[in-house]
């Protein structure tokens, strides 16, 4: 019966957007369809004034959508005979996130409108646009005056790249835009919305997954901070509270509508479930359960664990959230991540060496052949700030052991080992807090093609890195809601159990490597703490000498 | 009278020679010519097992100096009527040092021996050889439990670039070449030597500037390091402790031999002054005075000042060396410098972007456009240790503040700026101890070519930088000294008036960029400290915020 019935997965990246059709007997992708933004430089819009802008044109989103789900349908018919659109029995959909829009009263972009069409605060404010630094800064010190706790949940404090911070630096500094907009809408709730002709911002369908961990919405205190609440922090933002209850991914957010549908190839009607951020629908096309993280590692890398609501947990600090029902239905979603990985690797090719996308091809294969500790080299993975666990964006990259001799490969591959120590800090959280990590499940293009990151990471993580099999598992994550939303599963983890799985090569930790990649991370620790931390102070004088003699060693 | 009398300077330099004849009446270049050496990489002989490992083939000085001093001979024979070479007065020799050359008992180099010519140890131990750390460890260890005060004179450290800790590490590691060795002989007296056909090395002529500021040579203590002091280092080295007095350039060697003078183009006879090191004679090439620090930028930057014997001085802590007579008789010699400069440049150029030589002016023209504090980048300039004022090899490279925007030019700017923070901080040096500095004279290729490093320069000195008039300092001194062993001057002072000089083009410090430059200092500081200094321990979670600051404020 599953065998010839399909579900829609549309996954929104940082630069392009991608569609899949997953066949639910086994999650097969059977067709897809890539579409990169039009806008910007790489679908990102940029000011030459100041590097933390990264705003995103919605337009893109829309055209994005018709064009790469009509293209995935068009595929499938022409390749398989049993497959009729009539057979797709939902639609799921995950994006980037904090990726806050700003809409008028019928939910329209304000971008899309003729008046702000050129004003860049009327964008989609993007997850790693960093102009917020100073309002997530009085947000973070505003909640610590508040009876609530808001920050327990998120970390302990709130970060640059999310919805509040993002708002209250518009109000602040564009206050034409914030008084033009009748509500600010996350894109993984605006895409949704306006696949089933949902947009009026009062109760168009919020998802939990965005308004947990960005948005400060709880439970425990009714749902986003009162009125009262957010007049204390500022005046304009009382307008934005929405008293919509926000739901987890088994939700319908409503039916496809026939617009749409005509535009796309599909029947009207199909069943469209709430949004959600890419990692974490990324962690339900990963399989993931208690006791597994998957890293979806992109431009950026998301960590998400689930822990069952029945066991209780504590406040982790420094975790993006923790959340009920954030990730799956009946389990708190726990999220981590490091602000940049792969742009880290796209930086340095692109900026440093000037190389095109060979050069990361030719730079891993010499990177290859180096031994763990023989570059002297150690680094910090902090060019785009750092979300777990300092959650700090005023934060900035660092190398250091170079010699006279020191090759752009051994950089680049201390530039990994760098993004490795970084997440195997967020791994240390975890565990030190009781969530224990049993096994690594990476996702996304990285983990899929470099096999050199894969086992510097099993070495420096000291525990197997198995990869998802499908290679596009956010899309197939938003495909699996898809499918559940669309009545072909009883739960998620029966559609996870037909519909995920791991590759049979699995990354085995060196014993060798991660002998030696403990003596080095003890070194980054040192310099994670002298820069990242207040009041730590570690003395330093002992990190050149110690990779100088770590390296003669390694040789 | 001096208007058709010309010496010869030959100026020994870390990848060639260079020969040129200067005009006794104003010191212009009549001509020269340049020798690549043709061993190794760019002349130098590397182990690709051991970065520290830095070698050349003694071969090559030879070879060297007959090819470039014909062809500067036959070069002014060419252009200039009334010049012959009967009118060359006297020639000088400066060298890259400590550079020793292990030799038999006739003086011949070990390494141009069939036995030992692939013998690495046999070969002369370039100065940036760093495989003697060790040993330089236990030298000044040895050096603290003996009575003369041995490092006194040369800031507290002994180098691994230096004399003895080379011998030791060649006595420890090639005992077969130390047990050939009857003796070891800087470059700078070797050549001399070998010109004027007195190579036993138990008279030949040896200098004082490489003895006294490398081989622990001393009035005070009777000359090197008596027997019974070297014993109590190692029995070994007893034997290659020679008995000469070292003499100052204004000694000569002897005459130049028949067999050479046949083979140059010149007749027999000529004085050849004593040798000594590239930047000793490149300050005086220079015209170096009280008050004015010469720096000679090349691979490394070799600082000098002189100051008056008849005034006594500290022992001024981190210095290279403090030697009367090294310089110019009749003065202290004041030595620092830093181990790589023009090296880093290159370093970035060749080892991480993948350039040639003309990426450095596109680098060069990119960094012109930014603005100090801009690229909120920071660096150390340790890629090769640090020899001024931590005197300490086992130190590396460092550069923070990178985003993922960071462009290529902007860490080549960085590395500069790096390059005149290390040179900032061998100034306040100085000052601290009572040397005041009153102005900066460069030289070498850089400071004639990059008017953007010296723009750079003068902004982070906060002090007017000027350009030596001539574009080889270092064989013009040398030149000069012939002149003087020549009898054409009656001291230096006579022949700097008439043969130095600076450019009209004076480099005078921003008052804007300084100020930027003071703030980044300080944190240069911070890192200098934290990572060179034992003990020092500067809390350091300012610097990457103070960075962001500044960059924000300068953009």
């Amino acid at each position: 019966m599953k065998e010839n019935r399909f579900s829609i997965g549309v996954d929104y990246g940082t630069n392009s957007v991608r569609a899949v059709i997953a066949r639910l007997a086994d999650g097969e992708i059977m067709s897809e369809s890539v579409f990169n933004y039009p806008s910007g430089t790489d679908g990102i819009l940029l000011d030459p004034r100041d590097p933390n802008l990264a705003r995103q044109d919605p337009a893109d989103y829309l055209e994005g959508f018709l064009t790469s789900v009509s293209d995935a349908v068009r595929q499938a018919k022409d390749r398989f005979a049993d497959f009729s659109p009539e057979n797709i029995v939902g639609i799921g959909v995950d994006t980037t996130g904090s990726t806050p829009i700003p809409v008028d009263a019928e939910g329209t972009p304000l971008a899309m409108k003729p008046e702000f069409q050129d004003d860049l605060a009327a964008h989609a404010w993007l997850w790693k646009d960093h102009t917020s630094v100073a309002e997530a800064q009085e947000i973070t010190e505003w909640a610590k005056t508040r009876p609530e706790g808001f920050l327990a949940k998120c970390g302990g404090t709130y970060s640059s790249e999310w919805y509040w911070a993002k708002i209250l630096h518009c109000v602040r500094t564009s206050p034409n835009v914030a008084e033009a907009a009748a509500s600010w809408v996350e894109l993984a709730d605006f895409v949704p919305a306006w696949l089933t002709g949902n947009l009026d911002p009062e109760t168009m369908p919020r998802g939990i997954c965005a308004a947990g961990h960005k948005a400060l919405f709880h439970e425990q205190w009714g749902g986003l901070p009162s009125e009262e609440a957010l007049r204390s922090l500022d005046e304009q933002l009382v307008r934005f509270r929405y008293s919509t209850k926000a739901v987890p991914v088994d939700h319908a957010a409503g039916t496809l509508t026939a617009e749409i549908a005509e535009k796309t190839g599909l029947p009207a009607g199909i069943p469209v479930a709430v949004g959600a951020f890419d990692c974490h629908l990324g962690a339900i096309g990963s399989g993931v359960k208690p006791g597994t993280l998957v890293k979806t590692i992109g431009t950026s890398t998301c960590d998400i664990m689930v822990s069952p609501l029945s066991q209780s947990i504590a406040d982790i600090p420094g975790l993006c959230g923790i959340v009920p029902e954030s990730v799956l239905p009946g389990m708190y979603g726990l999220e981590a991540g490091q602000s940049a990985v792969g742009d880290i690797f796209n930086w340095f090719v692109k900026h440093v060496v000037s190389g095109d996308d060979s050069a990361h091809a030719a730079l891993t294969e010499e990177a290859q052949k180096l031994k763990p500790g023989a570059s002297g080299l150690l680094a910090l993975d902090w060019n785009n700030g750092n979300r777990t666990v300092l959650v700090d964006q005023n934060l900035t990259g660092l190398i250091l052991g170079q010699t006279l001799h020191t090759t752009a490969a051994e950089i680049y591959r201390a530039l990994i080992e760098a993004t490795a120590f970084g997440a195997l800090t967020i791994i240390n959280r975890f565990v030190e807090y009781g969530i224990d990590v049993q096994e690594v499940i990476c996702c996304g293009g990285i983990a899929e093609k470099n096999a050199l990151v894969m086992q510097i990471y099993a070495d420096i993580f000291d525990r197997p890195v198995k990869i998802s099999r499908c290679s596009q598992t956010c899309a197939l994550g938003s495909a699996i809601a898809g499918a559940v939303v669309g009545g072909a599963f009883g739960d998620f983890a029966s559609a996870a159990d037909c519909m995920t799985g791991v590759k049979e090569k699995i990354y085995v930790p060196d014993p060798e490597s991660a002998s030696v990649y403990r003596r080095l991370y003890a070194l980054y620790v040192q310099l994670h703490d002298a820069f990242g931390k207040t009041g730590k102070n570690p003395p330093l004088e002992n990190v050149m000498k110690d990779l100088i003699a770590i390296r003669q060693e390694c040789r």
